[in-house]
């Protein structure tokens, strides 16, 4: 007797179809409470992380992989669903011309500053109104490369959980907790337990290399093109400015953000 | 008399709108010789390094502003051309929804390794096969950060002149030398003067911290999926390898040159 939790779709028009490629769009992300990835890798750092897809998408021309096998299996154990379907309704679905041989669908997690494990790390990355998924999503990975226990984001950042964003951070969206608070809130929570908030600034700052970092260090960057407001900065514990040898005043978000990371890093352990 | 090089553009058939459009397609960018950058203050940084636009492409929408009439001004007196149309067709043109109010068009400069300047700089970039012109942009950012001579593409990289590596470099595609070469070119360019290749690497690497950078020291990284190829490695001076905390075993390419720049900047001037 066939599974009834593994169906083929061979049609675009597919009703199935149609609700993942919706994921694409915020809008309806938020209103189904799911979230796409892609990638055999990244799927199996989620599993690896606990995390498994409600539903998990293969194309039919796919090679086998004892990885996949194992995925497919703990999909199916956890009660998910398994969809084969051609690459060009799979690259439909994810909007990407060389799509990934495999895509799963997953909850959005919580997202509340409550749910923050704050003895997690030593280490969090905090984005002010991050605009670019790319950037967001370089943020989560460097956070993992550091052993940071998340990233918060503070005011209208992009979504987390947009396919750009998962896609860069190249499976950190599953190691890294993510919060998203507005910046009062982001406050209060913070000043309710140890914590030292460093900006990187070029206002009234210390140099970045040797200054004096504490754990829990909260490393906030800010907008791509507007930096921190003033008083966000002025709300911090230490600001701290990056050498600018040319003509630019400014590092990319993601860059500056990453920088600092390593160097708080190194101080730390040093 | 009107000035025979100001004339307004009215409709979106027009052949000089078509034209524009065509060089966000890199076809077109070779065959013409010619590249696009948006933005007054990209301009400006522009016209300060010496390069004007042959042509100006201006918003009639946009808001006075005295650094617009210089660059008018400078175009106008090179021999230039300034053509007015509208935000809808600027938008065309630079394939931006909210496009900046002014964008140019200026000739590609010469790529060659012989016309960089060594001894420019202590620090140079060099990337291998980077795909992404986001990537690329920012890594030329960090280039005008840290002060670097430059930045060398090895392989088949993504265009420097792109719109999109224009933008993510936010003015430093003025600033920094761009060269384009295959890696035995640049072997030989590179050991025909000083010059110190470092790695950024998982194998037979010291850590990145304390490592004994030389001055001028070339910083290589590689391809976004693929890193670099063992033998191009092998072939440099040094290779240093930056903690990795978490799952991953990699950092975006664009942050992994840049966490790496700013130490060699730390090292070198310490």
């Amino acid at each position: 007797m066939p599974d009834p939790r593994r169906r083929q779709i061979t049609g675009f028009s597919n009703p199935t179809v149609k609700y993942l490629r919706s994921l694409r769009e915020k809008k309806h992300r938020k209103a189904a409470g799911k979230f796409l990835a892609e990638g055999l890798r990244l799927l199996t750092d989620a599993r690896e992380c606990g995390r498994l897809p409600e539903v998990l998408v293969m194309a039919d021309n796919r090679d086998a992989h004892p990885l996949l096998a194992v995925l497919e299996r703990a999909v199916l154990d956890s009660g998910g669903e398994v969809i084969e379907t051609s690459p060009d309704i799979l690259s439909k679905i994810t909007g990407k011309n060389n799509p990934q041989a495999v895509a799963g669908v997953f909850a959005e997690f919580d997202t509340s500053l409550s749910a923050l494990a704050r003895d997690r790390s030593d280490i969090w990355l905090v984005a002010q109104a991050l605009r670019d998924p790319g950037n967001l999503g370089t943020m989560l990975r460097t956070g993992d490369a550091v052993g940071a226990g998340g990233l918060i984001l503070i005011d209208d950042c992009a979504d987390p959980f947009s396919v750009e964003a998962v896609r860069a951070s190249m499976g950190a969206v599953f190691t890294q907790q993510i919060a998203q608070a507005t910046w009062q809130d982001f406050l209060t929570w913070l000043r309710g337990g140890d914590g030292q908030l460093v900006a990187a600034s070029l206002r009234d700052a210390v140099p970045y290399r040797g200054a004096p970092y504490a754990a829990p260090c909260f490393i906030l960057v800010g907008n791509e093109s507007q930096g921190l407001p003033e008083d966000y900065e002025t709300a911090c514990d230490l600001r701290v400015t990056m050498p600018m040898r040319g003509r630019a005043d400014s590092l990319n978000a993601a860059v500056a953000g990453s920088v600092l990371a390593y160097e708080v890093l190194a101080s730390l352990e040093g």
